[in-house]
């Protein structure tokens, strides 16, 4: 008999309707637990496990996976470019497996799976393998192959997940990955120590932030009656939230099943603003700083064309913001490092009551499985 | 006065119904002039200029575009991947300008910009060159600011493009990073004399194969009728279609105004396969060989879930696909090296006819601009 730790998650779905809903409010709590593995809160400092290269020294890291697990991989790379200055690539499993990518010399590959399961997930491991690269997975499971087949796992401590839509499991991949960063960055040496002091102050605030934010359940559950309305729904994010704004996207698709598309703020311009008409709510995920400035002259342009916008922001960025915004919802100001950990919040909340409002099967939607074991 | 070469593009629309049309059958004429530049049809073999850098050692190449130039770009990693075994990064240039992205030593960064006065593009530009990266630049217009900042500038040869919807400019890129891809091959080694020959047969014969695909248009025109009438419409592809099924959307989206969105088929059992039903056309680009045999299963979970099906293959993988399809239209067999440009025809004939029995304004979408300038 094998026992996987399952702290601070629940069985059964308790006082909540769906599993989706339970995970969601899982959150502070494995979100904290995934974070104790790797940090030391009194040390204010990183403690990743002893690796068996040296990660001061990797040429690249190639990130793999699969839906969500991939977008947790586009915000990874965001950190270990900004916070490391480590080379990067990102990919869906299912393109790596088959494009012959060449992996250069002292390459990691780097694969995350919930289930540890996916198939084209677990191929690309298995090619990167053979190309010579180190691998280091980011699972929910494990005991699971792809666990077996790496050099290293850094486990997530979600428990287990049942609404098909993924949620804990990718705030905890997201919470393994900034660890990662931060101790890439501590061996290269690009990240001193006040700077490796205040991300952990950061991160230790998360658990506590996360459950701010699901204070703003019953502003985010009225903002979804419009949402619900809507048959297209644009995301809009720039930087490290530009991975949410398409993550946004993918949870109102898989269980709302309206036809939500995730860009950067930036690329609005070069095509997709064609669509913006008082039919297609846009959602952006803007916390106030410089980079907002620029989002809100995209998102002026949407206004300007009838579009209904949605702001996810702090209290400066929905003041900055003013009057285009139809609704906002007020999220607390942070480190923009951690920006990416909260965001995803308003984002499941959001999905999770259009869905409910719209009666679909929220925690099984049509056509999807929770693990994908066939190509 | 500076003059421009015109090279097989005309003035005016002539007996074109918009000016999107003419430029959609001027590209057997550009294209065909775009290789010549680069490529010696007698001696079968690509003849790149002088590049002050040694093409052979590139520690990786940062390719930049926005819009459709990022996705000429996509093409292009899977080109210098598998070819000539380059590593190969690719992103949007509003934000590679802003992420401070890490570069490798001894790296080349290249800017596709068909004006090339696109404002994000020239910003990340100055960026990598003051990080020290040598400068490429595929642009239609020599004399802009982009191809002024850089070390080497490959033109494209496909005339003043008016229609705001790029076509021409599209697959006069892609003919220029074709021939790039073949020259990095040949100076690496990667690519055998055998090969280049193989792959130079495959670009000459480009400009007659899309004379052929021209000779569609009739059954597109019909097909766009059931296209017209969807509100959202799925592109699937893999490999280097992949970024093809994105362009598809792309253009269906700016000038028809409808939501469309690429994916790679791989992905779609990751959450849009939620989306599906008997009113969200799927248009599949997959030619026949190994990889159509995943795209078939992918498309046999649509055809189950009451999707329509528009398959662009050839001959042989029309008849493989049997009853699955709706509609199919029957292009070339090709080496699938030069497939991404023959599939850009049928994709941009199908938003054309669709667009105009929307009634939308072609030449001029709403909201779009044809040179981005701003941020």
């Amino acid at each position: 008999v094998v026992q996987t730790a399952v702290s601070g998650a629940m069985i059964g779905k308790g006082q909540y309707r769906h599993f989706m809903q339970k995970e969601i409010y899982e959150q502070p709590a494995v979100v904290g637990d995934t974070l104790h593995t790797f940090f030391n809160p009194l040390a204010r400092s990183i403690q990743l496990p002893d690796f068996p290269f040296d990660l001061a020294n990797i040429s690249r890291l190639t990130i793999v996976g699969c839906g969500t697990a991939s977008l947790a991989g586009m915000v990874a790379k965001y950190w270990l470019e900004q916070e490391a200055r480590q080379l990067v690539e990102v990919d869906i499993a299912s393109e790596f497996r088959y494009r012959e990518a060449p992996l250069p010399d002292n390459g990691v590959s780097l694969f995350i799976s919930q289930s540890g399961e996916t198939i084209d997930t677990l191929a690309a491991l298995r090619y990167a393998k053979e190309q010579g690269q180190k691998i280091i997975s980011v699972v929910n499971v494990p005991e699971s192959t792809i666990a077996r087949e790496s050099d290293m796992v850094l486990p997530t401590l979600a428990g287990p997940e049942i609404g098909v839509a993924s949620t804990k499991a990718f705030t905890t991949q997201l919470t393994v990955l900034a660890c990662l960063a931060i101790g890439i960055g501590r061996a290269k040496g690009t990240i001193t120590p006040e700077r490796e002091a205040e991300l952990s102050s950061a991160l230790t605030e998360i658990p506590s932030r996360i459950t701010e934010i699901l204070n703003t359940d019953e502003i985010i559950r009225k903002i979804s009656a419009d949402v619900s309305e809507a048959r297209d729904v644009l995301y809009l994010g720039r930087g490290n939230l530009y991975p949410m704004a398409m993550e946004g996207a993918l949870k109102l698709k898989e269980i709302s099943y309206i036809h939500a598309e995730g860009y950067a703020a930036g690329e609005m311009k070069h095509g997709p603003i064609a669509l913006i008409d008082e039919n297609v709510p846009v959602i952006a995920c803007a916390p106030s700083g410089p980079m907002m400035e620029k989002t809100i002259s995209n998102l002026q342009e949407v206004h300007a064309r009838g579009g209904q916008i949605i702001l996810f922001s702090d209290e400066e960025g929905v003041a900055r913001a003013g009057d285009i915004a139809k609704h906002s919802v007020v999220l607390p100001k942070v480190d923009p490092f951690v920006a990416p950990i909260l965001y995803a919040l308003p984002i499941q909340l959001l999905a999770y009551h259009t869905a409910v409002l719209k009666g679909t099967d929220v925690d099984q939607p049509r056509n999807l499985a929770k693990s994908v074991t066939v190509e």
